[in-house]
C-alpha cells in the first residue's frame, strides 16, 4: 500500500518552476486551494502541465485494454518517476512498477511499492547490497530483474548467499537481438543463462523470459511489425526450450516485453506461446498514462491500425501533457521566440504548438497549421509563425510534447489541471 | 552576500541519485565526513562528479583573463542553477549573475545574489510582478533585462509606474541578426526601442547594449568568427549611435555580449568601442567553470588559436565535470551497455569515455580510443569495444560531458571530489 501523505506535506515554493515569485512556502497537497489557472496567467511560464480527464480517460483504456487481451501490465515508472502517478497506475489495477535503475527502485520503495521489475541486470555493489538487504528487511517485497550473463548470474547467487537471504532473489532471463540493447541474442546463450540461474538455487530463482522490442525501426511500418514479430517469436522459443529444459522455478512463468509501442503484438503473441504452464503476459508501457502528441500519437495510430479491434475500447489514448510558454520576441516576420527550451521539453522530436491565448481569455483559442517549431535551445523556442498570425509578445502558447519519459526529467512539479486549465493537484517527480 | 547555510542543512537521502540505498537522511553540508569514494564503489552509479581542483583552476584562469582583458563577468547561472557555484563565482569576482528565467531569477534572489542581468524580455505578469516588487522591497538588488520590442517597454514602463517604483526598472536594448534568435535586426528598429525607453523615463533606464553571438555555425572556424565579428560591430554601432542620440540614461555604460565560445573577440571589440563615456565590458560565459570534454574543450582551442596571447594566462580550462556508470551488459562482441542515459549526460553530443576503473582498484585506469559511445537511450550507453577491451560487467568508466548545462539539469545534486574520487562536498541544482 503506498503512503503519499510525505508528498502532500512537501513545501513547495518559487524555486520551482511555475510557482509565482514570492508565494509563501505551502504544501503541495493544498495546491488546489489556492485555484491558480495557467491561462488567467497565475503560474510563471513555462508550466508542464498534466490534463486531468486525458489521465482518467487513458487509465480507464489501458484496463479496458488489459481486461480484454487478458495481459497484466507493470507500467514503466522510469516515464514519470512520480510516486503519485504510480498509485494511480497501482490503483487502476497495475500488478507491479517496472524501474530502470537502483535510484528509482530506492524512490518506489519510499513510497511503499511493493512489487518491482528492475528492467535491466542489477550491477554494481551498492545496487546488490540494498536490494538484498530490502528483500532480507521486508518479507512483503516482491522483486524481480534481468539477467543475461552467467557472471551477474554467480555475482547475485554471491550477494543473496553473503547476506543469508531465506528466499530465492527472482530473475527473468532477458532476451535480446543483434544489434540490439542488453540481452542473450541467441537460444544457447539464454539457455546457458538459465542453466547459470538453475544451479545457483535456491538462492536464484529463474521466474520467466523478458525483451524489449521498442528499438526496432524498419524502413517501413509493416517491416518494423515483422522485426517486432520475429523477435517475440525468440523470447518465446526461449521460453518453451528453457521449460522443457527444467529451467524455470516451480510455480507461474512471467513472460514480459511491451513497451508503449507495440503491446498489442507482445499479448498476442505471449497468449498463444503454447507453453504447457500458467503463464503471465506482462506488459511495461510507461507512456499510456500521459501519451504524448508526437511518438506516441504515431505508435498509437500504427497500434490501433494492426489492431483494428481495439477500436471496440472506445476512444484511444489523449495527450495529457502539455507544456505553456510566452510569446517572449518577435523580432522579425515569420518568426517568433519562446520562453521554453531543451530544459523543458523532450527535443528527441520538437513539440507541436497546440493552442493559443491572450491574457485575459478565458480558453484557449485554435492556433493554425502554419505555426511550427524549428528548434530549441537551452531556453529559448523558435517557431515560424505564417503572415497574419495573431500572436503578440506576451501571448501564451500550449504545446503538446513529443516524448514524455524526457519531458517529465525535466519537471520536478507538474500541474494537474481540469479543463479551464484551473490546477487542481500536483505531482512530484524524482530524478 | 549570498547565505548557502540553508544549503549546508538540507536533507539528502537515497531518492537522490548518487547516494547509496538506505543511507538515512543527513544533511548535504556533512557529505565529506563520509568519506565515500566512487571509484570505492561508496555510491550508486550513474553519479556525476566536479573536480574540485579543476573547478579552482578554471576560475582562476577566468579571473586571470579578465584582469588582462578588462572586461568583467556575469557568468550565466543557468548553466549550472547552482547557488553554491554562483557563490564561488562571485567569490572568483563576478560582477553579477546571468540568468535566463523568471525562475532563476527567483532561485538567485532566495540565495541572496543582489545583482542579475536576465538576458531576456521580461514577459508575463507574474514575472513582471515579481521583479518589481523585489526592486520595491530591497534597495539593494540591482536589476537589468533586456528589451527588442516597443511593445514589452510599454508593459514594463506601465509596470513599474503602476507599483510607484522609486527608482527606475534598467535595460539593456538588445541587438540581434536575420535567422537569429531574439534580439533588433536593425539599427533603426534598435534605435527605435531605444527611443521608446527613453520616453519612458524616469521609470524605465537605458543602461547599455546586448547580444548574444553563441549560435553563428560558418561553414569554417574562420566563417563563423567573421560573422561573429561583423554582429560585434553592428552592436558597437547600435550604442555609438544611441550614445550620439542622448538615448542612454546617465552614467556608466554597459556592452554585453559573449557565451562560452568568442569571449575573447567579445572583449577585445567592445574595448576599442570608441564610445565617448566609461564603458563596462560584460562577459557572460556560464560554461567556463567546468568546461566540458567535447563542444567547449573545442571551443576553448579555437579561441587560443585565435586569441595565441591568452597562452600567457598558463595551462587552459580543463573538463571538470564527469558521469561515471557501470558496464551493464557486453550482449555481444564489440558492443557493451552502460548504466546511463539521457537522463544522465547532455546529448546535444554523445559523451566520451575517459578512464575506466574495476572495483577494488585504488585509481582510474586509461582507456583507449577503440572504446566509442555510438547511442544513448533514456537510461542505456550503447558503446563499441575493441577487441580486446578489458572491461567486464560491473567495471566503471568515467565519461566527458557534450555540454555541462544540459548535463547539470540531470542532477538534483552533484558531488565534488578530489583527484582520487573521494567526495568533499556537494552541490544541489534548481531546475
Amino acid at each position: 500500500m503506498m503512503d503519499l501523505a510525505p508528498l502532500d506535506g512537501l513545501l513547495l515554493d518559487h524555486r520551482t518552476k511555475g510557482i509565482p515569485g514570492g508565494t509563501p512556502p505551502f504544501p503541495l497537497g493544498a495546491i488546489g486551494v489556492k485555484q491558480w489557472n495557467v491561462l488567467r496567467e497565475d503560474m510563471t511560464l513555462p508550466v508542464a502541465v498534466l490534463k486531468d480527464l486525458a489521465l482518467a480517460h487513458n487509465g480507464a483504456w489501458m484496463r479496458r485494454f488489459l481486461d480484454a487481451s487478458g495481459a497484466a501490465i507493470a507500467p514503466h515508472g522510469k516515464t514519470t518517476m512520480s510516486p503519485q502517478l504510480f498509485a494511480r497506475q497501482l490503483a487502476d489495477g497495475a500488478w507491479a512498477m517496472t524501474l530502470a535503475t537502483i535510484q528509482q527502485v530506492q524512490v518506489a520503495r519510499d513510497f511503499g511499492v511493493d512489487r518491482i521489475v528492475l528492467a535491466n541486470q542489477l550491477v554494481g555493489r551498492q545496487a546488490i547490497r540494498y536490494v538484498v538487504s530490502e528483500l532480507k528487511r521486508d518479507p512483503g517485497f516482491e522483486f524481480y530483474c534481468l539477467v543475461d550473463a552467467a557472471a551477474n548470474v554467480a555475482a547475485l547467487a554471491a550477494a543473496a548467499r553473503e547476506a543469508g537471504l531465506d528466499r530465492p532473489l527472482q530473475v527473468l532471463l532477458e532476451g535480446g537481438y543483434p544489434g540490439g540493447r542488453t540481452g542473450c541474442r541467441d537460444l544457447e546463450a539464454a539457455l546457458d543463462v538459465a542453466r547459470a540461474v538453475k544451479q545457483a538455487a535456491p538462492v536464484l530463482a529463474l521466474r520467466g523470459v523478458e525483451g524489449f522490442e521498442g528499438l526496432f525501426h524498419g524502413a517501413t511500418t509493416a517491416e518494423t511489425a515483422g522485426q517486432v514479430a520475429r523477435f517475440l517469436d525468440f523470447l518465446v522459443e526461449i521460453a518453451i526450450t528453457a521449460s522443457q529444459q527444467d529451467l524455470f522455478a516451480p510455480g507461474r512463468l512471467l513472460l514480459s516485453a511491451g513497451g508503449s509501442a507495440f503491446y498489442d503484438m507482445v499479448a498476442k503473441r505471449f497468449a498463444a506461446a503454447g507453453i504447457d504452464r500458467e503463464v503471465m503476459v506482462l506488459t511495461r508501457s510507461g507512456c499510456y498514462l500521459t501519451h504524448d502528441s508526437v511518438l506516441y500519437r504515431e505508435a498509437f495510430a500504427d497500434l490501433v491500425a494492426r489492431s483494428p479491434e481495439l477500436a471496440q475500447l472506445g476512444p484511444g489514448l489523449q495527450p495529457a501533457l502539455e507544456v505553456w510558454a510566452y510569446v517572449q520576441s518577435w523580432p522579425e516576420p515569420g518568426k517568433v521566440l519562446l520562453t521554453m527550451g531543451k530544459r523543458d521539453v523532450s527535443y528527441d522530436e520538437l513539440p507541436v504548438p497546440l493552442s493559443w491565448c491572450r491574457p485575459g481569455d478565458a480558453r484557449p483559442r485554435v492556433i493554425d497549421d502554419g505555426h511550427v517549431v524549428t528548434g530549441l535551445n537551452d531556453q529559448h523556442c523558435h517557431m515560424t509563425v505564417p503572415a497574419g498570425s495573431p500572436l503578440r509578445v506576451g501571448d501564451m502558447v500550449g504545446f503538446g510534447v513529443s516524448h514524455p519519459c524526457l519531458t517529465f526529467d525535466k519537471w520536478p512539479v507538474l500541474y494537474i489541471v481540469d479543463d479551464d486549465y484551473t490546477v487542481t493537484g500536483a505531482v512530484r517527480t524524482f530524478f
